[in-house]
């Protein structure tokens, strides 16, 4: 059987599509702009054409039928309704994939050295997802729309301008589809990690009405010794003392968990590094049901895909390269024992009241996380009794040398 | 007569389109580039389609005719070849427009205070072309990516995270052309204002290969007397010192005609303010062929159309709105004489030396910028016995009370 679908913008100008079989929602939908945008597309031609043609005699069948698109009460309606940017990206064997704003994008953040790489590699791992590396710029592109959005004067005159929160938000989408869909291969689900994007969730997730987000938390006792001890410059941390680390990731962690609340249980979910790697089945089990992805046993083995076509790129200069490289283990988890002065491990209830809102207990110097999976257990042993093995790889893996990393000019910022 | 149009992406899946009638070199490239996207749109939907298809039984027939392609030596082509992105705007009377960065732009820019806002109201009065208020965001995008591209580290963290330049660029674009072509109605040819954005006039260039630049010039001690005395904000600016700001001026304007110098005579025009308010016709005929614009009478009387549908739009909030409401006259050229302290008046060949690589004497107070054509002339005496109407004329379409314009967070940047 065949059934016209008759776009209004179209059928006023003589064209008719037919379609066959059945087609999900997300599909008629991408089609429909599809086809709203082909023809707004010969119609511009047309206009500026020698030949003037009040109708486009043009038949076309698509083996495709039609659906009432009821869905589409997620899509944005303005007054002139602009049809969605389409972004085509063609891979390296020649294969296509369209993004739009309503694409299902998967951003994972949290403070760094909280685990958020873990997270990101082991979703890379899978074949239907591709995250790659920080892209570094989205941050400050959305802090700089921030920035403008918070003086009711610069707003006034951006409206004054025509530049409404509808065509700047239209812009930043296009901004960061471009930059996440083309800075590494294509894949069926795009994903973004660059830890300071949840500070945004709320407005990515207006920009991105499909959009789900993993917000990764870790005790801040060990992401603040790991920042301190590896020299991760963040602005307005000062490396020199943990209790100011300390108050900072208990503040912008409060923003983070804010944002990641706001959006909902639906579309953000908060991910402990510690239960990750204590118990990786199970909440990879988890992360991938919550992002309608279906289970894949690779992404417990992210190791044997480091680099390899399809799988996992990796930055020669991102700090946590050579930790992942590894299979998952439970090396990170308690390095900060016995390294924290004192005075902050007393004051630690006040200083880091974020702590027990995420259910570490801050008198415990370490809490008990909990115990691991065998086989994560079994990953600990081995790669502490072949600890040259692993130093090789990584070298050979990221062949780079390590990077100056202290006085960093373009230092992650948290500051909201 | 039909010939048949293969492209070769398409022919290997059975599409063939047939074309008939002549159509121009740049129909076809932006008619190669949408087939590619259909087609590329559908294999990914069948992709994606539970019902898999390995040919897409499809024929339609356009009544265009195919011309050989070999004007796209401009196209960038890279590794793999990505299709460009199309921007498709539709305008309240649901007539479509659809750009992409092969789009003929057009940016004006200099100095602030120098004529590019006369320059611009006088463009958007001509019915192929909109420039619209100053984006604001523009140039703050622009200079963000330079400080990013200036640091050698950032550069290569960002080409080892795959946000490489053509990356970067393919994102900026995508950016510019959403604010460009929706924070005001769309149009033919698409026109920026933004005075700055002449600061990346060879990025522009690269981004746009096809876009067009007019550098607005005018006497630096007129620029600098209307900057001070309107309390125009731009950093690195000392608004007490008719010293420091000429010095800046001078800084600013030589980057700037570099800049343009750069782009080449095809492609950027230097106009100076005080000959296109003495001669009005003769220099918008010279801008309107280097734009490829066809002559219309009607941007002579730009201030019939202010706030008229299809005319010219004007923030209220903007600096130069009160001044463009009126006719073109010359009521703004000499005012700086006499303004300017003793010893800056003695040291301005030193202070300025652009004035005279201009062609503006740095030792006449004022130089002679020539005679006026007659009816500008007319103009000026008209405007300035009927103040009061001109007055009342400015409140009544701009209905907005001042601002409050010092200590301005976002102010302009010029440094390099």
């Amino acid at each position: 059987m065949e059934e016209a679908m008759q776009l209004n913008s179209i059928w006023g100008s003589g064209m008719v599509i037919h379609f066959t079989n059945q087609l999900s929602p997300s599909v008629i939908e991408k089609l429909t702009f599809l086809v709203e945008a082909i023809y707004n597309k010969f119609n511009f031609l047309l206009l500026r054409s020698p030949v003037w043609l009040f109708h486009l005699p043009l038949a076309c069948s698509f083996p495709f039928k039609t659906q009432n698109p009821s869905h589409k009460q997620n899509v944005d309606t303005t007054k002139t309704k602009q049809p969605l940017l389409q972004h085509i990206v063609v891979d390296a064997d020649k294969r296509t994939y369209s993004y739009d704003r309503m694409e299902p994008m998967i951003f994972i953040g949290g403070m760094p050295r909280s685990g958020t790489t873990l997270a990101r590699v082991l979703l890379d791992a899978h074949p239907d997802i591709r995250c790659g590396e920080e892209t570094r710029v989205l941050p400050r592109l959305l802090q700089m729309r921030a920035q403008w959005i918070k003086s009711q004067k610069e707003k006034m005159r951006l409206e004054e301008a025509g530049v409404t929160a509808e065509v700047l938000n239209s812009a930043i989408a296009a901004f960061i589809v471009e930059i996440v869909a083309k800075h590494g291969e294509p894949a069926k689900r795009l994903c973004n990690k660059d830890p300071f994007t949840m500070k945004s969730a709320v407005y990515l997730s207006e920009l991105f009405p499909r959009a789900k987000f993993v917000l990764m938390v870790r005790d801040g006792r060990a992401t603040v010794h790991s920042i301190i001890t590896r020299k991760v410059t963040i602005t307005g941390f000062d490396l020199t003392s943990y209790r100011d680390c300390l108050t900072k990731w208990n503040k912008a962690v409060t923003i983070m968990h804010n944002e990641c609340q706001s959006v909902g249980p639906s579309r953000c979910l908060m991910v402990h590094y510690e239960q990750l790697v204590l118990h990786p089945q199970v909440w990879m089990e988890k992360i991938l049901q919550f992002l309608d992805v279906p289970w894949d046993d690779v992404v417990l083995h992210h190791e044997q895909l480091i680099n390899r076509p399809g799988g996992i790129s990796l930055s020669k200069v991102e700090r946590s390269s050579d930790q992942v490289v590894k299979p998952i283990n439970l090396e990170a988890l308690s390095k900060w024992v016995g390294q924290i002065p004192e005075d902050v491990i007393r004051d630690m209830p006040s200083i880091a009241p974020m702590l027990s809102t995420f259910g570490y207990d801050p008198r415990a110097n370490p809490p008990n996380y909990g115990d691991a999976d065998q086989w994560v257990a079994n990953n600990t042993l081995k790669v502490a009794q072949q600890e040259r093995h692993w130093m090789n790889k990584t070298q050979e893996l990221l062949k780079a040398k390590k990077q100056q990393l202290s006085h960093d000019e373009f230092e992650d910022k948290f500051v909201d």
